[in-house]
């Protein structure tokens, strides 16, 4: 089995740790690598950058319909492109912020999110609606994605949220809001005593599952391959 | 006032077509014109095109903003860039879907879509459910968009489904659920007896309203200007 | 086009300042005039209250129908007799509630709306629901309508009211939650830097802009004319 | 004990039906009448007539206080002036769709209503909307609620459409949609072998709890007494 | 006519305190008792207690169909059982939790419960969202079930905490959520000047009228009968 | 890792079915077994049922925490006794419906659920709400549990049935509701051309994903070990 975890931005170094959040938890079956685009924003913390980070996420994930990959983790809490990735790989593609949601609803009544920036909440909040989730609140830390790991204090900055988090919106479970968070997850949880789920490691073990099951997304009608057309200037897949 | 209507795709036909629709309704004080892109796909089928175009539309706002353009409307019934669109413009933006579902909602209990294709009724339904529209089912003709010029039979196809879609849905309105149908709404009134809501003109009319009302895209947290940053390969506007 | 705007409660003082923020945005083609029952409660601070002012509005409506109205607006927050004058009027008719609230959507996230006695917050969370919109918090200043003029404190009230609210409620718009704070929109957005929404204004730009895209009312079932027959010591218009 | 239903319309043989079955189920130790107002339209069958029933409705809560009436029954399927005359009456008020649909919640998984013209059916859907209630359908018989005792064949039109009912909707329970058909109930469950529900029976015995209960409306904001004022035309009780 | 109240724990003390409750209630043709299983908890704390409570109340239910009993009610605020018991029962099953919110719906906007421990309040949240009730907040007052009667303080606690979650929740009613709490119900609303409501009185209410209505749970499918077949080592009533 | 699956029902055979579809999935680092009590139901078709089999699962949790079990599979499709199970074990525990629902929900817009008797739908439909699923349908093969393994034609019934499920439903995905249908997902399938959810084999994946991510339910409040006290006649592990 041929997992491929998308970092949807240009930082290489975040790509390298997620790479490690993926790698272990894949069963040893499990090929697995990571990537990044080489086109779009150095981080996600925004509508407009979440747009841009797209086009990038769809040429890696046409690139690996050519190497054979059979499922691919989109590695932003944002779940950008998820829909259009899913229209355009053969097997299953999991976003890390629908996985981080599904599993902490297995945990506990209701789970609350720490991410970074405040802007970014509102999408947060979209996304569990449209995944049905039990999100009690979504907390930022005010750290910048790029800083998560320059800052010596992030650790005792997400516990203190997380602490806070919790104890307001009466949740059970924290779930990271973003994939330069991978790291965190066991010290958070150890310090607060709840459970605490990195999506980046969720993903990797939902999209490993369902290529086990032999699920893949269904071609009925919306995520069917999409139809061919002439594409201008960007990503031509399926011009005619 | 300066509103400019962008159509997403690269169809500079169906650009007219909208412009015409949107010109029709605005008012003597409004200067307006309509756009599409250079980049991105020649039609909306899917939310792979609807992602492509998303970056060639944000190239619109981002040259919009430079010529001095109060509000936009985004042409497409998938809604595409939306919440980029308002961290990056000044002035108010307006989906043609939210347009057509929030005037619908002022006319009847609950309305009908009639639009293209099968795959896109589940982008229609995820509008309706974020915009809170009392929205009772989305019918498709099965005629791709850029076939909607050429087909002789779309307004009889059109008329048929609406009908049928009344009263499946117990609707009392119907909405067109794409920008290629704007010339279609008053003939289909005309046969059905019931309003049918073109979200070019609405959302033209909205726009304007907004801008009349001294409103604009709160700038608080989650539509404020997105932090500068480093983007590769693609739109630059708020590099470092 | 000829809109007029109901004030459904008996205090002229009051038409007349709904009439200015009306005037202010209708376009130049645009015949408006604000009227108000001569049955009725002097303000609206009840669901009693409401229900009283009902057969006075729908006086108005009547009347209308004789003298060329093209659309109304019901200017009152409560949006109280919307079904039943859009069974009674030809042309559209809008709520200043939904007006604001569909306004508001348009421009954020999410809203709070800002109000006068704490027990009309019941209703405006009810229409808040009604019309699907995302709707936050209510908020009331505990000033009686007929103050709103006379409080020399009203606008640094609201203010800092409206201040709270976007706090507490993590909101990114405000509307005004009573046709009596029209004259405050502009004031209170520049104090806190987020749009204001007073529903009168927007109101009136939606029900002529209903007119302009040729939209009434759905007659297909519900809406439709009511079926005739006696009323006693009421109003007649529908009696066998 | 004294209950009062009021029958919201005009016409004296259906209060004595409703009475009828009111009575039938009422304690030994209630006192019970039925009243309609000598103001307003002879039945309801529009958001117009239903907005002409409620100054009548208050008029007899108001007449009923001066009586020592301990609680009230509102005996139309919109539940017209419910909010209204809960502010103005000490004791409880019920009404008949309320009643009926809380009922049948406890009867079933999901209930359908059938009720008389089509036209009413979107206020019995925003009805059960606001109480929670798992309505799965209604379901109108054409029959204004006037012919409802003049046609020999209601009893076969309501049987019928309630079997079409429960199969259409999934239903385990049905609601007749109209005080009219309070006779009705015990027929078609024979018929149909499902429970039914008449709001009438089940008004009067809710009612006749809370006040066994010791319990009444709150009075701690929303549905206080009415702040006094100047009244024109109408109702004063609460004029300054 | 026979009730039959069901206390689900084994502490008989607790069912007398529950008789008392409803037997204050009850017409004067109702025959009523409470009963307890000689199986399962002292007291309801959890779901694991709540889990096995469950054969004891259907054996009840099972005892009192031999019996002739017309309808029982089941006093634990979780309603375990409920769905089992309505399967097993010819006559109408209601539970505390749903009779309490169903009847606090008839009284105002929203309701606060007030419980014993925190852990429950996640289920009383579950059983609010099915049974649609306006729950605004449920507030735990750390008593254990079976310190209810020993704890001098328990007035005065639940009264702060009644104070306390009127105003956090924006309710206009509380709801006691715990049958150990059925005789506080008239102090705490003399106290807080707001409806209080006891489920094992509402529940007995509820019950009787259903009872008079003639109504019963519907057998058409899912509440029908179970299908025979083997059962071991646990209740057999329904064995091939 | 130590993986148990408990059936719920006491037949053996079905037990064997079920572990032999779990192994199918499971990693080879995996220690797997399929038990079921020696108590309870021989199937699952009821709530009745479902109440009497969850003694059962409790006490094959406890037995199972005495032997080291790292987490639990529940494998009937209506999720018995899900939440007590939590409370017992130290791992965590999965639901074959959530797991199935939440794997259908990464793989399309929504998914119908094929099960056995129609009376079993209530429940589905229950606990789609209850995890946020988007499930669009329940549809009843009237297959008894115990013979799907006897009845020839029960693959082309279920194929017939999944064809109009999704046609009717207008989902993409189908969910067995029924462990006794493990053997059938590929071959469903295959014959409709999308994916098929084996909730045996998705919550066996789950679970090891949970184990695998150091994930257990929480025991902040809700799902803490009970409190212990008394049990008469029952399981007695918490007994004081």
């Amino acid at each position: 089995m041929f997992l491929r975890v998308i970092n949807p931005n240009t930082t290489a170094a975040m790509t390298a740790k997620i790479e490690e959040s993926a790698r272990a938890v894949a069963g040893p079956g499990t090929r697995l690598d990571a990537v990044n685009p080489s086109m779009g924003p150095a981080s996600i913390e925004s509508h407009y950058d979440e747009a841009l980070s797209v086009p990038g996420i769809l040429t890696e994930i046409a690139r690996g319909e050519t190497e054979g990959v059979d499922a691919y983790v989109i590695a932003c809490f944002g779940d950008p492109g998820l829909d259009a990735a899913r229209e355009l790989a053969r097997g299953p593609v999991v976003g890390i912020a629908e996985a981080a949601m599904h599993a902490a609803a297995l945990l506990g009544r209701g789970f609350s999110v720490v991410t970074t920036l405040d802007r970014t909440r509102g999408r947060a909040h979209e996304l569990a609606t449209r995944y049905g989730s039990p999100c009690r609140g979504v907390h930022a830390c005010d750290i910048p994605v790029l800083e998560l790991d320059k800052d010596p204090d992030v650790l005792d900055r997400v516990v203190a949220l997380g602490r806070t988090a919790l104890h307001d919106d009466d949740s059970d479970v924290l779930v990271l809001g973003c994939a330069g968070m991978a790291d965190l997850a066991e010290k958070v949880s150890a310090a607060l005593g709840v459970p605490v789920v990195d999506g980046v490691a969720a993903a990797t073990l939902f999209a490993q599952s369902l290529v086990t099951l032999g699920l893949r997304t269904s071609a009925r009608s919306e995520y069917a391959q999409p139809p061919p057309k002439a594409y201008t200037g960007i990503l031509r897949r399926f011009t005619v």
